[in-house]
């Protein structure tokens, strides 16, 4: 019940423990295919660049900035946690001129915080990046497609971080106009860690094309990648050895929301949300993000009762075999967080852990 | 019966599928710390740092060069594959100054050719990185102690690529004085892809602290990565998080040739070896490496009788349910590589790909 890695439902377990067969293997080419479409689905895009990257979820945000950012590139990153607070520190040690609008933990950007960022740069950007679903608050951006406008209006592009937002939140790259996406599949896919699903925009290559330095990795270099991953280049080639039982349990993961349909998984979490706040809230929890709309339904970032010790709490749940988060940041030793995703994201299990929940708090007292 | 992945053994498809706990769960962090020190024993090290990356094979390689090679560095790398080229091409694109030994495919880099190299560079290098066990053509360099010393004496380190060796040819990283090392799971540890083990000497070490530029990646920076890995660090803290599930899986493989031990599973490689390439030179297979001192025990590189088109041969045997590995490079087109790893180091498995070849071959004339 934790911020991730959240349990597995038994048939993705089971995909994982599949036989091996080869990463060139014409089954597994298949495999890779539908697991490609699958997460366009997910991200609802048609880019042709949608795969995962072998390595888990900040694995992605290693990709994209390493083929998309160079030195010198001006980049505005919004920083409402801990999770955009990496993106600037990776984009700095590449050499990017970094204007991170920081705001409060439990808060967003706004439209006007970006835009006057990028006037203070001149009116001209290489690159946004902001993080769709904050993991450290609980946060949610829902201005994407208005981050996404000025960023073009500037010459730029925008990149999300969605790690905690892809499979039980809306997304809608195209729609929105995101130029770049990464997340990790141990969050709302319900997978094991160790893939990165990742999808760029043709705007995106286009900007790569122009690059005036090597990519400075040979394990995310997309010029490589694509050989391997990308159909419309042709015959497959080996590039590295996928990681494989853990494409199969992705492969299944993203079935398994398909099946029930990105609607109806966005409901579940949605109901199973307010049921579990109003719950967290007569039991003296507050959240972290104040503005109710800009709440992530699948990860509950809350302030424990004031007479909590909030470590204590987490220990006594833990010796009854239930984990929840610890705080992030400037939020360490003051908020729990508590996740409904994937097959945590059950009324059932949700019941139980509040049964716990019961048991726990007088035994946590400060 | 390819070069990798290989096939996994029963317990280690159980340990995969296993139910997930957190990274920072006190259960896992145990793993971790027996995890890393099984690897230690395989390694024949008693570094401090050996942890496994959170990425396939190559994912080693990219975490050593972009820790421990800077711009302007004199890298010496020695090219008898496929795999010496990459490491060229990752040290290239981190702007070192790389000197290349080239060798034919199925020869290996000698103890005159690496000092010549050094001295064509003033006698001075930063690094020499050669390729132990070369999985594009099954050679093993048994001069290890001997490269080291020329590069201590030369004040650099000695890297290896060990991917195909670990686990199944003897690796001795402090008797031979290597600083660095990398392989994979997918190989002689019998585990699914998705992890790199990762060994790094305290000379390596002391070169990281003079760095002078931050290290151009966030996801592989070892200094972030120690304070999740290291037990000397203190109290571990959150980087990523780790691919649990191949944790898992790791943790059993390597349980599982430290319980037979690793001089009898050496053994048992260099026997079944002897044997496989009895039977293939008595079907007129020949060896890509022809110094039988320097061929691989588990990987056999071959050339098929003149008869046999190799595309067709490949096919038959996997439409029968096995695969053996295309040639790479500049072997594309030319040799099969048949491994013999994991759960497929065992006499009654080549005996059953012995027989799937019989039936193969004369359906695979050119």
């Amino acid at each position: 019940m934790g911020p991730g890695p959240t349990n597995m439902l038994p048939s993705v377990r089971e995909a994982l423990s599949l036989p091996l067969i080869g990463h060139l293997d014409p089954v597994f080419i298949e495999i890779m295919e539908e697991l490609s479409q699958g997460l366009r689905q997910l991200f609802g895009t048609k880019n042709q660049i949608c795969f995962a990257a072998s390595g888990t979820g900040s694995s992605g945000m290693e990709l994209l900035a390493t083929n998309f950012v160079e030195e010198g590139d001006v980049v505005v990153v919004g920083v409402n946690g801990v999770f955009g607070g990496r993106i600037v520190e990776l984009c700095e040690k590449l050499k990017a001129k970094v204007i991170p609008i920081k705001v409060p933990f439990g808060q967003g950007i706004t439209v006007q915080q970006l835009q006057d960022a990028i006037n203070s740069a001149g009116g001209k950007v290489d690159l946004v990046w902001v993080v769709h679903a904050e993991t450290s608050t609980g946060y949610i951006h829902n201005e994407l497609k208005e981050f996404a406008e000025i960023a073009h209006k500037s010459g730029g592009l925008l990149f999300i971080d969605t790690v905690t937002g892809l499979g039980g939140c809306e997304v809608k790259i195209d729609e929105w106009g995101v130029d770049g996406a990464f997340s990790g599949t141990q969050k709302c896919l319900a997978v094991t860690p160790g893939l990165a699903p990742v999808t760029i925009s043709p705007r995106a290559m286009e900007k790569f094309q122009r690059r005036k330095t090597p990519v400075p990795s040979w394990y995310f270099d997309i010029g490589k990648l694509l050989g391997y991953w990308n159909k419309s280049e042709g015959k497959r080639s080996y590039h590295h050895t996928a990681p494989i039982s853990t494409c199969y349990a992705l492969h299944e993961g993203v079935r398994l929301l398909l099946e029930e349909g990105l609607e109806n998984v966005q409901k579940r979490y949605r109901d199973l949300a307010a049921g579990l706040t109003k719950e967290l809230e007569a039991r003296g929890f507050t959240y972290a993000v104040q503005d109710i709309s800009h709440r992530l339904p699948n990860l509950h970032a809350v302030y424990p009762p004031s007479d909590i010790d909030e470590a204590k709490l987490r220990k006594n749940l833990l010796d009854d075999g239930i984990e929840i988060g610890a705080g992030l940041g400037e939020f360490a030793g003051k908020v729990v967080r508590i996740g409904i995703m994937g097959a945590n994201a059950d009324a059932k299990v949700i019941a139980n852990f509040l049964a716990a929940l019961d048991k726990a708090l007088p035994n946590s007292k400060k």
